[in-house]
């Protein structure tokens, strides 16, 4: 650990000096608000005392360097450059048992890269902590309404599970000043994260660079047979919803296979049976179905075959089928020329340890792209674990991360 | 409607006669004891006070036709005859949302024979409603405890879904005395039950004579694997514990089929995952496996192909497996003898239009049959349903039903 010098192609500022000691410091002292749990688990929700107090942290950070922070009426914290220039950064809300690092690893290398850079003498970087990115009270909430995905007033009597209306939550910005973050002051975004999966971690490289966050389609199926005593209800009259469910999902387990390529996703993840009791023939079963690609075609190809699949079933079967409205969100594509950047600069620090791949997460950086270029860059994930207070990364590795997103920011400058 | 003469064989007491309209108004009369919800719905549950105001009128009624009523320790009702010989009845208790008919038929028709019995010089039958057939405390808890299927003070900290103690329910029987009923002055019991299930209904006969009660086997199976992201979870890397058990239950549904007969059921009416989430790759999955047959030999074919198929597919899977212990009914052969007069009355009465059947739910038979030769008819459910509010059986086929009871004990005597 400790000092990596980079050359600027830009003869303005000769080159910059990262400093791995004072971005781990940071990182740590982050982790400090809201740290619970076993190992580095973080509980740090949007809008809690522990995330409020973090942002103020990390405003003091950013005046510490020349920036002016700045806060939106969200809760988003930019810490805004004299210059236009790149946007870097991530979120500061965690998941109410989340790990360290999702989210607050954007956030503290950005404040590395755009504190060395300034060291340096470059005025154009900004930084940025979006604001519930976890969904407390609406998916990616901060970057969705700074991008302009929706308005405020539509989600502002979103409830969090607690009751809490994500209104009275945002009340609690006062006595901080709020203000419009124009985007027309950025040339671009980008967002280092972890992988939040298992790729990096077993095939040992060091950095993905993200071709592309992946789209997302997702039904309900509700399938209704008949409730009946399990004792005196014949095999041959029975309409048995979990039967039904059973035959959809062994057949959609190969009849999606030839559909899917090695970076496809399909999950099962949520089933509820009535009445659920093990005397009772089951009359009702529902489930989702949630699919994941960055080819729109072959996430069509997949819906066909599923709603084929469920359709045949409910009538074989004699149940009946309801589904619900599709929710889908596109594909998002990186910019050719961030993500190029970022290809050289990980080719330049980690040689031969890195891979091109999508990401099957969501992002902020899917919402900035409505307003900005962007691009990603992955550390890998011990274990792939994610959402969980076990969440971590080698601390090497983290430092690699940053050596990728400092030399991609020197290449563009 | 009306009367009905049966000749006894037994020349003492040359015939009697059963009067129709007055057990169909004694019905009726008795589910205005907790009538509730649509229809012909009853809530009359074990020891509350619609339980109890029931069974202080039966004891009425017991007492008026010369029998002496006497409650057990278990709040069973019995209404003793002067003379040794069979005991007639089912339970008056309900389900928290039941039928007018589930047990309160056997006790009335049973009502209705004794007395027309009676009304011809025989004081030999003797009458019972057995309590907690529904199992608010325990499932069959008067006829278990009765019959010497368990001793009370292994069950008496049993509570009910509101928190209750059974020993708390039980203290409701005061000031009622209590004594124990002793079965050796009983010579054999008959039951008459509604189906609860579409056989009779969908065949057109109106009468099923049991032939035995089936046995029962029941697993609960745990499969574990690891919960993960689904979008970044490759497929390849997944274990998944949904698919898991898909992969079960799909295999069970087909290697099941050659063990089965036409009266075997097998059902998975419980099923929970965890975390339950449609973007989380499951991570457990908790389903009951349950199986009927009055066979044992095929009840031990169906475990042990489940067995392997569970062990086949947890490990070709990585999933861990528990299987909780094995909850197992053994089968209830009916008394030959009883059987017989049984078929014999109900070819009598509806010739060509009974059938011969196992019951596949369980009842107070079941537990009689520890102490006293047994046996049950059936007659039709509309729609094959119970345990519902909707419960209901066409007034002539109970009175059908009434006339085949009476019949087998004119005979027997």
């Amino acid at each position: 650990m400790g000092r990596f010098v980079y050359a600027y192609f830009n003869a303005e500022f000769p080159n910059m000096t990262l400093n791995s000691d004072r971005f781990l410091a940071d990182l740590h002292r982050l982790r400090q608000f809201g740290a619970a749990g076993v190992g580095k688990g973080v509980q740090r929700v949007a809008f809690s005392d522990a995330d409020l107090a973090a942002r103020d942290w990390l405003a003091e950070r950013m005046a510490e360097i020349g920036l002016r922070p700045a806060f939106d009426a969200m809760g988003n914290l930019f810490g805004l450059s004299e210059e236009p220039g790149l946007l870097l950064g991530s979120h500061s809300d965690s998941q109410p048992e989340g790990g360290w690092l999702d989210g607050a690893l954007g956030v503290i290398s950005a404040l590395e890269v755009v504190r060395a850079a300034r060291e340096a003498g470059d005025r154009s970087l900004s930084l940025v902590s979006f604001q519930d990115e976890e969904g407390r009270y609406a998916s990616l909430g901060g970057s969705r309404i700074w991008s302009g995905g929706q308005d405020l007033a539509e989600i502002d009597d979103n409830q969090a599970t607690d009751g809490q209306r994500l209104r009275d939550a945002r009340a609690r910005l006062a006595p901080r000043p709020v203000e419009v973050i124009d985007a027309a002051r950025f040339t671009g975004f980008l967002e280092m994260h972890i992988e939040q999966g298992p790729v990096l971690d077993q095939s040992g490289d060091k950095i993905g660079v993200v071709t592309a966050i992946v789209g997302f389609r997702e039904l309900r199926a509700t399938l209704t047979g008949q409730q009946n005593h399990a004792g005196t209800t014949p095999m041959a009259l029975r309409r048995d919803a979990v039967q039904g469910f059973v035959a959809v999902a062994a057949r959609l387990a190969e009849e999606l296979k030839p559909l899917m390529d090695p970076a496809t996703v399909f999950t099962i993840g949520h089933l509820s049976v009535a009445p659920n009791a093990a005397s009772i023939v089951p009359g009702r079963a529902s489930f989702s179905l949630q699919w994941r690609d960055a080819d729109v075609q072959r996430l069509a190809a997949m819906e066909a075959c599923i709603r084929r699949v469920l359709d045949d079933e409910a009538s074989a079967r004699g149940l009946e089928l309801d589904v619900g409205p599709l929710e889908s969100l596109e594909p998002v594509p990186m910019d050719d020329g961030l993500h190029a950047l970022l290809k050289t600069a990980a080719e330049a620090v980690v040689p031969g340890q890195w891979r091109a791949m999508p990401s099957g997460a969501i992002h902020d950086a899917s919402n900035v792209a409505r307003r900005l270029p962007v691009a990603m860059l992955f550390v890998p994930s011990i274990g792939g674990i994610s959402h969980d207070f076990a969440e971590d990364t080698d601390e090497a590795d983290l430092v690699l991360g940053l050596q990728v997103l400092a030399k991609a920011v020197a290449l563009k400058n």
